[in-house]
Parts: structure tokens; sequence; C-alpha cells
């Protein structure tokens, strides 16, 4: 029986300043692209990721085309952007989305028009509260066109007529994501998702996805138990969209994590899945008790994320979500303010470094069984205990060794030795490992949960309804 | 599916203060009879009650024979009272029940007697820290005969001879109730029970039988999905009574209510079932809540009124208790002082506003399940949900249809969405039906309890034992 | 159906100070044998408990062979002390066992030698920051020698060399432990245990010796419904003797105590069984709180006595810990200053006073079924109740009535309505006896403990594993 490493060594300063430096870079470089739920933006942006990994990291771009059923809805027509600006009366350009992207609502319709400013007025938008910041916008459902821009720009706009060039496409294409798959000693699988769909903002979702892709760098060089699935999708239409083609895959979620936001200056915030207690939650929260430092664990809700559509009641997902200040909660939040001065190396370095150790205690964490159950074991002749005496020098590795034996009844996980014994969780998994190494324990399986309630059984089969024979995957494996 | 209106509008202030209007002066008619738990008295209150009601009431008026065993218990025998009177020794009526009814001990027998004070003295019944006020005393089921008097008179009694005038009658006869059924959608029953047994007092019990009768004509004019059957019975014995002759119907319970003393000036006050979570004790408390006034909610105690009885362990049926100041929680409680100046519209008011919005809840409360469990339906697409942007207008109703959405899996209920979801109850409610007008929730069903221990089996059947082949009902439909 | 009697009369002041005097009589008593795990000093241990004891009840000596396997044990090897000192180089005694056991390491090897200062010095054990005082240092499982003593006198040894004379013996013999069972109406069984290993100290473990001595006279003159077994045992090795000799009666086992340190001046503790929430775990709880004085109850941990053996998770037996201070929180705690003035007459009688109480609840607590649980019986015509009015002389005896019959529903424990009736136990258990008096209550069981988590199966057989058949009992039934 091999035991999992816990975990390399801990991160020096020196490497955490390294990390922080090298995601500051990666989430500068993610800025510029086009993004949106579709489009050549979301490939560029796949292609900076790739660019940004070990070559050995398999790195698959999947494509779906438009009109695809996927779960309750149906993949979008695929948006591009060849230019957009608005012309003023006097031929000046008020705003042109080669400057930002922001500039422009997203999934605006083609235009070519000229009209008055009272007409033009109603596609407007701007924040009167933030007069110098751009609004972030989008109408992907609804066939709409506007622009966003200061609202200190649009006060000074003169009357007019003013020159509308929106060359934008809305076609049969694809939805386009990707997916990194590292396996493990088992197939029970460790997914991380974070959304593409965001464009021009460092926090929302630039850091999210760089802090994914220095985790598969740093996955891909360490013994794994789990299969470490990272997907890389936009928002909504792209969870569902990987939910709807992966009923297989679905069924082996053990533990997941969506990330967004990780570069603010806020505490670092964790957001339980639906299910409330299952590991990643508990793991979760663990990491963070452990630095010491101010944070939040916050109950589940239905608004957010992906993790709406994870923990939608048919899966019902052990997934929870990490970041830091949340959606909302700093005026900045969808807004051109949300810049690279927003993020910083150290927060980006710490969000790695919690989730890091979150993934650490998910792999770590067990199902024990005491193989000696009836009285204690002589430890002493093993080796494990001290003989003589009143010492206590030795006093916390016991009262591991002694929990351990005491509580590993094939019921508990460690994570649940270490809370009922009020101890850290590394000195109860050396003490498994120790016991383990000389035969006094036996693993029963890795931690499992089970949800308080039962996830929605589908009428004949344990997968999602259709949509999978009827989309062969046109998968393009890039290397 | 048709659904439920969760209620009409909410009463105007003219219409509350018309509420609390009529239902004082019911009280105020209630008051002369003399009342106990058998015998004319009570008839004649069951009279004032039709006649408070509106004629399409089913109004059936129960004679249950004296000696007719029920449970435990045997139907006692009926009393009546022609007169009663104590005259002292100077030729002047100390105390005639004919000025008050509460001045005889209930269930007096007959007794035509001259005594000294020394030996009459044992049959007299006063309030010393309350001179100017007359205690209320029974004595069913031992043979006893008194008086009761303030003790400001007894203590100016003089010596001599007195003449105790009882012309009462204990006789076989009939325990007598009456009985409002109004069927609703299902045969599924929601009891109200209030007590007729105590005269001559306006908070216990002519409160609780005003009270009874307003909420019938209220539930007449109202689409019902539970069955509503309302017991204006004597107090222990009447429900007893009715427990044991009606053993269908108890299997039928799904929601019960005890009212009394609904119209003093003291806080409004829900006594919690047995079960203690039962849908009704959550309603009730929810709906005091929601007044934003001050309220209690008591857990359950085997002391008290009628609900002892429907809380039995073998019965053990989701019935709470509804009123203000408790009993014995005010000096006034079984006395003289329990008058009409110690109810009040505005209370009275209350009180039938508080059961009014309980029952609501009760009616709207339900399991839904989510058809399209398998992440989030598109709202978009089906008119419920904002298309654009990141106005906030609608967040409270869109917080609502994703709670119900998440949560509807076939095992909550409307109140527990509520509660986890930290929403109003309204807000759920609603949002669950612009849902099912969608097709995106089915019904599974109303909300069930399952109380947290078994009630007991009866030897050879569910119901309870006996007695009700040897008891045909004699009942008196009335209208 | 007979009841239990709920107690003898509460003990007078005058009681309670005799069996104080008497149990620090018999602690004192017990201070000089040389005690070890094994050996002659635990032989003549024994024999003063036995001394003790009114001549009828049973005490069976047990000797279980030196080499015989018990559970992940062997019975170790003999130790007898013939005398130990060392010599100083001037030809003076420094010190000799025969003035205090503890000056010899338990299980000191035979040694005569002479050694300089420099060679001595690893084995000798003092305590620098408590100069005056010797400690308690044992050896049992690896071959070693030494002497305690004061820092000071360590201190003051010249240089030289010393001579060291160990007559030990180490042979092949038997481990001692004593037994009394004391019958009771079921074959259901309440284990006391107390260790016996420790020498020459007072609170640790002269005390638990004494009392336990003396709960087995005040048990043997008491009706029980349980079967009492008291063991007398060295620690660790003496319970997994035990253990693994009588699976029968392990299986038997309903509650336990294990007694350690009963008699000095710190407030009564109570340490919890694994269970958490055993019946004699709540019994403790209950009797320590209504002494109205301080005390503790703490939760179990896997360190500590015997405790450890008994609630190792194959067996998960109901057993708690009972004392004062617990080990290492008072600086006497395994030295010499553990004496006769470390404990005090009136905790000895405490102590006895609460593990009575507790054996007490225990023997009272049971399962009740109402007979009539339909309905409320009528107490009145049973002479259980009162029949007029509102006077409330009885009003505590009949809330407990009224509890017990609304919750003696077949489910639930008398310790069970007493907390949720908040009633003492005795209001709650003399209810339970009256209500049994006139048929009202059927018993349906005593009360049981379900663990948790179900104790860890054996591979073959509910009992531990072997050694049971190998070892054949050569019990010596001293009377």
């Amino acid at each position: 029986m091999s035991t999992t490493p816990l975990s390399t060594a801990p991160m020096t300063t020196a490497g955490i300043d390294a990390v922080g430096r090298r995601l500051h870079d990666l989430v500068a470089a993610l800025m510029p692209p086009m993004r949106s739920i579709t489009g050549s933006g979301v490939r560029a942006t796949l292609d900076l990721v790739r660019a940004a990994l070990p070559a050995q990291i398999p790195f698959t771009v999947h494509e779906v085309p438009s009109g695809t059923p996927v779960l309750d809805w149906t993949v979008p027509r695929e948006w591009n952007v060849a230019g957009a600006r608005l012309v003023g009366p006097d031929g000046r350009v008020v705003v042109d989305v080669a400057d930002n992207p922001l500039h422009l609502l997203g999934y605006s319709t083609p235009v070519r028009a000229r009209m008055p400013l009272s007409e033009l007025r109603q596609h407007l938008y701007s924040m009167p509260d933030r007069p110098d910041w751009v609004p972030y916008r989008t109408s992907y459902y609804n066939d709409a066109w506007g622009f966003c821009l200061t609202d200190r720009q649009l006060a000074a706009l003169p009357d007019g007529e003013y020159q509308v060039e929106i060359d934008t496409s809305l076609t049969d294409g694809s939805l386009t994501y990707a997916e990194i798959v590292l396996p493990g000693t088992t197939d029970e699988e460790f997914l991380v998702t974070t959304h593409t769909c965001h464009p021009a903002m460092a926090n929302d979702n630039s850091s999210g996805i760089a802090v994914a892709a220095e985790l598969a760098s740093a996955l891909a060089a360490r013994e794994r138990r789990f299969t470490y699935r990272l997907l890389f999708i936009p928002g909504t239409i792209g969870s569902i969209t990987w939910l709807a083609r992966n009923p297989a895959a679905v069924g082996r979620i053990r533990h997941g994590l969506v990330l967004t936001g990780l570069g603010d200056r806020g505490a670092p915030t964790y957001k339980r899945s639906r299910r409330g207690e299952a590991v990643v939650d508990r793991a979760a929260a663990r990491a963070l008790a452990e630095t010491g430092r101010p944070h939040r664990v916050v109950g589940f809700s239905p608004y957010g994320y992906d993790e709406r559509q994870f923990c939608s009641p048919g899966f019902d997902l052990p997934v929870g979500r990490f970041g830091r200040s949340q959606h909302g909660e700093y005026p900045e939040y969808h807004t051109s303010a949300d810049n690279l001065d927003f993020v910083t190396p150290e927060s980006l370095a710490d969000s790695f470094a919690i989730l890091n150790r979150t993934m650490e205690i998910c792999e770590a964490d067990r199902v024990w069984r005491n193989t000696s159950p009836y009285g204690e074991p002589q430890l002493g002749r093993r080796g494990l205990y001290r003989s003589i005496g009143a010492t206590m020098n030795r006093a916390s590795i016991e009262m591991g060794l002694l929990w351990v034996l005491n509580l590993a009844d094939g019921t508990r996980t460690l994570l649940d030795i270490a809370e009922r014994a009020e101890l850290p969780f590394d000195a109860v998994a050396n003490a498994a490992d120790a016991l383990a190494g000389v035969g006094l324990l036996t693993e029963d399986g890795p931690a499992v949960d089970s949800p308080d309630t039962a996830p929605i059984a589908a009428p004949a089969t344990v997968a999602p309804p259709g949509t999978i024979a009827a989309a062969p995957e046109p998968a393009v494996v890039i290397r």
C-alpha cells in the first residue's frame, strides 16, 4: 500500500514571489483579446494559455457547433467583431472598440446607421456615479446593439447626427472551450473551471484563467491520486455545454472548484457547494483557516458563476467557488476600473497557494480502518512510541497516533478525525501514514461525499438528457 | 395544474376595524349564557354562533349521550341550572347565579339547606389577594357544591344561619358540541377547535368562540385546498369525545389550531405542537414574524387546553395553540375581571389576521419538483428574466426564481426553501407559481409532516379503541 | 411489575463523615505495598482490599501466566523486588526502596555493579523544578534500571564510585487481578474498574482502590437491577487482559466507570465515553449537576487511563471515567507529593456519593410506554390528581405525571423525558413509578445506548480474537 505524499515542500518566499510575478504577467497578456462567449477572441485567449503551459501538458480545444442543443439551452451563433466605432456629428470618433473591448455591448448585432443623439441614447451605457469608468454590458440572447462609454463622455456629447459603425457578425459557427486532463492513479476526478468570456478585465476573469493555467503546471509535476480536469469555458453556456456533453465524466467528479476574481486585494473567500459540507468545502475551509489571516467561507446560493450549473439540483456536484472579493462587492466590478492595477502579484500568489493546499488536503483525506481495533495496539514494540516516562516532547505526535487509532473505524475521514481531535490536519495525516507504514491501518477508500439530498434521477439514465449522441465531439487536439 | 391563490388582497385598515368591532360585539353577545361542559347553556351558545354565521355554512350540532365511553373517559351527566342563590341570616340575597354565572361552582349538585356560616365557609370560594373579583371554579368529576364571591363580600358576611338554594340537575342527557366542515379540493383536513365550556368570561373563551366563527365565514368565501373542520367543544371531555368518535377524520388531519384567549392586550403567542416543527408550527411562527411586532413562539408542554388531547402520544397530531396571554400569566385569568374591558377590538382583529395568514401559508406550502433540474433552465426565453445587464430592480424576484429552481428537488417544501434562502415566504411562493405557470415546476404534493416519533400504534387498528360502534351519532343538522 | 427503589435514603452528614474517614483510613493502609503491574505487591494490595470488604462479598483473584497473548499484547514477566539501594562512595545509602517504593524505577532489571557517578547519572531521575519531590518512573517493556530521588539529593551527590544493588527478579509468573461480581435481577452489567499498579501514591491510585471497595460494600447491600462487576487491575495490560479473557461479559456491559484520582481537593470531573451520550455519560452529568457545586464534564479523548482500552473502536463500550483533578493537571501528579495530605476525607466521600447517585440514575432510567396513549387518561378517578380548582401545591408532581404520560411512547428513556421536560430526574422517575403503580405505564426495557458508530465487527465472531481457549483461567477464589 503506497501513500500519497501530502505535499511537496511548502513554497519558499522566493518561490511565492516568482509565482506572483508570473501570474501578474499572464494576466496582463490576457487583457487584450476581444473575448465573448464565442468567437475568435476566445480562441486567441486559449492560444495564450497554451503558450503559458509546459509543452507536455495535453491541451484540447473543443468546438461545439452553433445550434447544438445543450440541456435546456442551445449553443448560440458565433459572434465576431471586425471593428466597431461611434462617430460624432463633427466626424470625431467618440468610442472605438479597438481602444477597449468594453466599448461595444457584447453580442451587438451589425449596424450601419446614422441617427440623432436622442435616438442613439437608448443604445449608450455609462455609470453616472463613476463618471470616468466604462461599464461592461452584454446582450447574448436578445438581439441588441450598443456602446459603453464613460459618463463624462456621454455628458459631453453634442446634439446632431451620429454614425454607428458596428462591423460584427453573428453566424453559424461554434462555441470554443479548452480542457486539460491530468490522469491520476484513480479515475475519480477533481474539476477546476474558470470562465473565459469576460474581456479586458484583470480580476474578472483574466486572474481566473491565469491561476488555472499555473495550477495545471503545478499539478502536472506532482503525484496525483485524482484525475484533474481543468476547463477554460465561457460562463453559463460553457458549463452547460460541457455538462451536456460529458455525462460519464460528470459521474466521476469527487471535488470541484470554480475560479474567479483571484487577484484583488480583498480577503480570500470560499463559497460552499450546494451540499455545504462536501470534502472540498471542508478542505477549503481548513486551507483558509491554516493561513491564519482574514478570510471568508460563505454559504451556497444559486447566484454567482458556473457553480450555479454544477450545483443545479439534477447534478448537485461537490463544486465550490474560490476567489477574493465577490461580484458586486467592489465598485470596480464589471467596469474598466478592473484593470492591471486592481490585481496584485501577492494576491494572485496567495490564491494559488490556498488552492494548492485545498487540493493537497483533498488528496490526503481518506477513510482508514484500524486493523487492531480491540484495545490499543502495543505501539512501543513497533518503534512508534516512547518507552519511558513522562516527557512531553512527542506529545502531539502521540496524540495524532492515538486519535487516528481510536477513530479510524471505517466511518470517518481524516478531516473528520482532525475536526473531532482538534488537531492540525497534517498531524492526523502524518499519524495515519506512520500507522499505515507498520500495518496498523488499512485504507477503506478515499473520502466520498454523501450529499444531503440525493440528486434528482433522470428519467431513464443517470446521465442528463439527450444531446450527446446528436453532437459528436469535434475535438481538436492542439498538442 | 392550477395553483391556489396565496390570498385575497391583504385586509385594509377599515376592513380590520370592521372585523375587530364585529368580533367584540360577538364576544359581548356570548357572555350571558350559563355555559359548562354540558347543558342548555352550551346549546344557547351554539345558537348564538349559528346566528352569527352566513346562512350557507353547514353547522352541525352533535349530542352524545351521558354514559358513552370515550377513550379512557365517560361522557358525564348533563348539568342544568334553574337557579342558585345564597340567602343570608337577614334574608338578603348574598349571591345569585342570575347576576353572574361565576357565582355558582360549576357542576354543583342540587342543595336546599340551612347551615351556619361556619359550616358554609368550606363551600365558599374567594380571592383574598383580589378582594373585588369573583373566581371561576368547577368540580366536574367529584360531587360538590359551592358559591364563588368577592373576598370583600365574604369578609362582610355576618354570623348566623344561611339558606342555600341550588336548583341544579345532574341527569342522563348529553354532551353538546358543534362542527362546521368546509370541504376543500382535497380531503386532507385543517382542524380548528375552541372550547365552549367557560361561562361569563370574555377572553377565556368567548374570544375563541367568536374568532372561530369569523374564521368560518372567511374560509367559506375562499378557495380551499384543505377541508376545514371547526369544532366548538367543551374543554378536555369535548376533544376526547370528538377524537373517540371520529377516527377516520383524525387520520386526515394535516394541520390544526386550538384557539383560546385571543382578545387581551398581550402579545400574540403560538404554542408549538408536540412535533415541534410541524408545518403549522412553522407557518404560525412565520405569520407572527411577518407582523414585525412583539410575539412569542413557545415550546410544547402537556399542560394547557385541548392541545393536550390532540398531542397525546397515541394521536400526536400536528395541532398547536394560538392565543395571546397564556393561562396563569395574567391575574384576571379565571375571574370575573376577564370581562369586556379586558378584550379589545384591535387584539381580536390582530389574532384573526395572524390566524388567517397562518392558514394561507399552510395552503401555499407544498413540495415542488424542478422539471429541468440539469443546469439552470434558460429563463430569458420564457419571459421570466431580464435579458440585459446589471440593474437590480427585479433582484429579489430573480433570487426567488433561482432558489426555488435550485431547491425544488421533491424533498423540500416552500417553507424549507424560504428558510434556507432567507427570503419572505411570498417571494418563494410567488416564484413557484410563476415557474409552475411555464412548466418548470411540477407539484409533488402538499407539505406533510413527518413526526419526530411515530404515533403509538393501537393494538389492532390505527383507530383509537372502541366506542364508535357503540355510540351511533345522534347528529342534528341545524341547517 | 416491581419497580426498583430509586435509592435508599440520602446519606446523612454523619454518614458522609463516616464514609470519608473510612476511605481515608483505607487509602493510608494501601500506601506501603510495592505495587507494580505484576508481583507480590499487587497480591498484598488485593489482600488489603479483601480485608476491607464484608465477608459475604465474593472476591476472586485471577492469576494469568506470563507469556499469555492478550489482544495485541503479551502478559509480561512477573516482577518482584527483594530490595534495592544505591550506596555512595562514602558507603552511605543514597536511596533505599525500603524507605519509599518510588525510589526504584518500576520493572528495573536486577543489577549488582559499581560505577562512577558519570555513568550512574543516566540511571537517575529527579525533578529539577520540584527539588524535594521524588518522581515516579517505570520501564515495563524496555529492559532498564534506575533510581528516582529528589533533585536536592542528586545535586549533592559527590563524585566517586557508587554501588548499585538492585535485587529484583523478572521471571515467568503471572499477572494478578481481582474481580467482584454482584448479581442483579438481570445479567446486564455495570462495570467499575480501578488500577492497582501505582505504588505509594494516595490519589493515584490508592483513592480509586479504596472507593471501589466502598462501592462494592454499598452495592452488596442494595437491590440491583444490573449485575455489578468491579475490577481491581493493573493499568493498560490489566484491562487488555480482562477484555481478552471475557468476551461474553464484554457483550453484557451496559454502563461502566473507570475510577482514578478521587481524593484530591479539585472539582469532581467526569470524562465521557467515546460514545459521548451514553446513559452513563448523561447520568454522571446529571449527578454532578445535582450537587449544585463546581464540577466538570469533559469530552472523550484517547489519552488517559483504562477507558482507552474499553473505548477502543473494536469494543466501543459505554465506559466513562470519574475522578477529580486529572493526570497532568496538578504538579503532585506522579510524585512523592501525592501523599496522604494531598487527599481529604471530604473529597473521597463526595466522590463516593456522586458515583452512588450516578448508579442510582442508571438503575432508575428505563423506557416506559403509556398504556392509555389516546388522549389523557382520567387521572382524577385514579387518585393521582387534584379534583378541584387551581391550587398549585401539587403542580410539579402533576407536571411530572403529564410529561411522562405524554412522552412515554416506547422511544424515550426517563433521562430523555427529564431533559425534554426540564424537570429533576426524580420528579420524572417518581411520576413513572406512580403511573406504573396504577397500570398506566408498562416497561419497555432498560435504557440502552445506541452507539453513534457501530463497533467494528471482529472477523469471525463478535468476541475479540483468540487467546481465550489458549489460556484456561487459573482463578483462585479467595472466599
